[in-house]
């Protein structure tokens, strides 16, 4: 089983990831908790260039690039591997937040964005995904040094947060909002995993 | 103008980069030399990913990603405000290195990498292409210390030498042997140019 949390900045995200896998392990289940962009070691690399404010501009197809890069060296090195041998994983963050930031935050192209994800993760999608949901302005007022992405500006977030609702319209997804209390949002994840 | 030097590791691609920006400048050119991957902030960071051996494997989706947000960084922020200023510039590798190491060196779909090069370059092709074309067997010979790709086997270096080859058998490239003395191939270099 493969579970993926998304949302903004700030939202709560790794929290929820961590209080499921818990949850999971306290069943008895393998769980693998892991993240995007960074979680190998090329990926990590892949992070400090997509994160850092020294970076400076990147065009919007080289952020996109980077980011879908990342996503095959995951898939194939951790996600695919822990899914053969039967562990769930929890993943925070995966493709649909290529397409709600650079997609609908850059402005870049969804469908070719689309594409690329798709060749990149040779198609892998989450059986479940938890959208947490709350308005930018909320989620900002909780960060206190933002990344690269996070310095963009409230339009950018506003239209991030939109294309999150828009693509969690669908089979797949349960759309928490994220000012609920943490238990109450545990109990919500847990009872969509059915 | 936009003059592309490409050809296997070791062939003598800057030594004749070098002295074409050097010639050019003495006829009172602006000369921007330069080289994929990885001649601009962020690029270095990728190409350290790339080529450091100890990045170990990578999918060879991901390097194509790699490679290709590179070119878009390289194309935005060097290339075309080069070209924009009517500059000559003189590039060491561009899209056919990628399309002769990740396409048929790593057996990836031709065409598939070529759409990407095409999105993240915006279509910018060179006005010549010099291939300096090696026997790989007597250009391994020349590298004392490989990196990650040139660390590869015969059989793919053979694969990129024919890929470059088949590239090269139409306009808007010049094939030279690059076991001609350095002086000769510099002068056919320049007649190229017309």
């Amino acid at each position: 089983m493969f579970i993926v949390f998304e949302g903004g900045d700030g939202v709560g995200k790794s929290t929820q990831a961590n209080a499921l896998a818990d949850w999971l392990r306290g069943q008895g289940r393998e769980v693998v908790l892991t993240f995007e962009p960074g979680d190998t070691p090329a990926g990590a690399h892949i992070r400090e260039i997509l994160l850092d404010p020294a970076t400076g501009e990147l065009p919007p197809s080289a952020e996109a690039l980077l980011y879908v890069a990342d996503k095959a060296i995951h898939v194939e090195q951790v996600i695919r591997p822990a899914l053969a041998r039967g562990a769930v994983v929890i993943c925070d963050r995966y493709v649909d937040s290529m397409l709600a930031y650079q997609g609908a935050g850059r402005i870049l192209d969804i469908s070719e964005l689309e594409s690329l994800a798709a060749w990149a993760t040779g198609g892998l999608r989450p059986d479940l995904t938890v959208l947490l949901d709350l308005d930018p302005a909320e989620a900002m007022a909780e960060i206190e040094t933002p990344d690269r992405l996070e310095a963009e500006g409230a339009d950018f977030h506003q239209r991030v947060r939109e294309h999150y609702l828009a693509l969690a319209d669908k089979p797949g997804y349960v759309v928490i909002p994220a000012r609920l209390p943490a238990d109450e949002i545990a109990a919500r994840v847990r009872a969509a995993l059915g």
